[in-house]
């Protein structure tokens, strides 16, 4: 956890800030994954455990089944980043590659060959419930916080923030980059809608539309979400590195962006904001 | 505290930071202006405090005055930068410009003027104490630790450091840049050598020549200093960086440049780093 006096007295109101960041494989993803890894039975998990990610779930499902000592594929586009290439590696796992249109098909052909159980990035419950973990460790040290804010891609983050904060009577928010809002259309309209095609937004991590599980539980436990533009998202990310010493990808910044939008109706108010993670390349630190 | 279980993997060792970048004005340098501010007498308190300082130690004292509620005047070169001028300014502190051959005269036109009392970076105990204050809340949550190693400038820290780890009975080194030799040399030899003139390297925290009080401190506890070169000064920064999700100077970088170093005689060893600051312009990261 970290606070910033400085940012305080800037907004006007006590922020906490949950650091998943540093979290193993440097994103909650390795909450939900393990979670998940760690629900199956002991024939299913010896069979071991599958997924497609251009992402952080590919390394932190790497990361859980080698916890449990189990076999994992990840599937990959391509032209995903050497270093996520080398992250999932580094864990152990099996990489298949494939093209981007590719990836459910090929996901589906090592399915049936390995009898691996595929592991969902959020249309999982277990992933949700791994992924409320950091709400549940933040209201355990600051139980007084009066709102919740985390950043939404898929969801599973934002769901399983808000089923801790609603059990806990605490408002939760989501933050989402203008550039890809289809879970504020969707939490608008009632009804979800469809991701975003070819998006520019420096939070790659929330490119995910939102997914049918998400949606419900935000739905019903009547979350809203923030929209953030993209000049937002660089300096709150800059914020953190530079006042808190803290390395944020901008998809993890989204919850500072979005407090300071909403600070001047919170005064005084005792906030939480989950940073979702820190896996970033430092290109946007030239805007 | 932070742990990388990558960086444990690659050197067969336990290591545990202690991440000074993450205190207060974002260095150690906060504890020990801290404690000399709060040590005054309050006759002596309430005339204040000064001091000449183009880095952290200024931005320290005024952080300890403005906590007291007492008048800090620093004394600052014209061409120390902007960013520098400001955090000082922003504690609430009257900033005094001078040229960098004029610092100490100017300091002590003020100290006449007002009456303030001069707290030096590192020649005075109660700062050398405060300093120590690090390593003994790191010695609080790690009582195991079997070597501590922080880095070395004029030598606050570093002695402070000293004096903790020596009273449980602990091993400390001194990590150095090459190109500031000065504390190495003069533990060798047994005499206080000089400061290195115009040095070049990216340890801009680390100019200082070692100071008196602090030769003397590790003199007689035995202290050693592993000499570390620039490349390993930023592959060092670069790791805390990009796998640790800490923004660490090149000066607080130091410290893990030294431990890669002596790793191979520490196999299977508990050791302690302290991380001494991490206000840094990035420019090392182009490297």
């Amino acid at each position: 956890m970290a606070t910033s006096a400085t940012l305080n007295a800037q907004l006007g109101l006590a922020a906490t800030f949950k650091c998943e960041n540093l979290q193993k494989v440097g994103a909650f993803k390795a909450r939900g994954a393990t979670n998940a890894v760690l629900s199956l039975d002991d024939a299913t998990a010896s069979r071991g455990v599958l997924t497609h990610s251009s992402g952080n779930h590919g390394a932190a499902l790497a990361f859980a089944a080698a916890i449990r000592g189990v076999p994992c594929t990840v599937v990959m586009p391509e032209d995903a980043p050497t270093v996520k290439f080398d992250a999932v590696a580094d864990y152990g796992a099996r990489i298949v590659r494939c093209t981007q249109s590719d990836r459910e098909e090929a996901a589906a052909r090592e399915q049936a060959a390995t009898g691996a159980t595929f592991i969902h990035p959020f249309e999982d419950p277990n992933v949700i419930a791994g992924q409320g973990t950091a709400a549940l460790e933040l209201l355990e040290e600051r139980p007084d916080l009066e709102v919740v804010i985390a950043p939404i891609g898929g969801g599973g983050l934002l769901s399983g923030t808000a089923l801790v904060c609603a059990e806990a009577g605490i408002e939760t928010i989501g933050a989402e980059p203008e550039a890809v809002d289809d879970a504020y259309r969707s939490l608008m309209s009632g009804v979800r809608q469809p991701r975003v095609p070819n998006p520019e937004t420096l939070g790659d991590g929330l490119l995910t539309g939102i997914g049918a599980l998400a949606f419900d539980i935000l739905q019903r436990l009547g979350v809203t979400i923030q929209l953030v533009d993209e000049a937002a998202i660089v300096d709150a990310a800059r914020f953190h590195l530079e006042r808190m010493k803290l390395v944020v990808e901008p998809s993890g910044a989204t919850g500072l962006a979005a407090l300071r939008r909403l600070a001047p109706q919170w005064q005084g108010k005792r906030i939480g904001v989950i940073i979702s993670g820190g896996n970033t390349d430092f290109a946007w630190l030239a805007r």
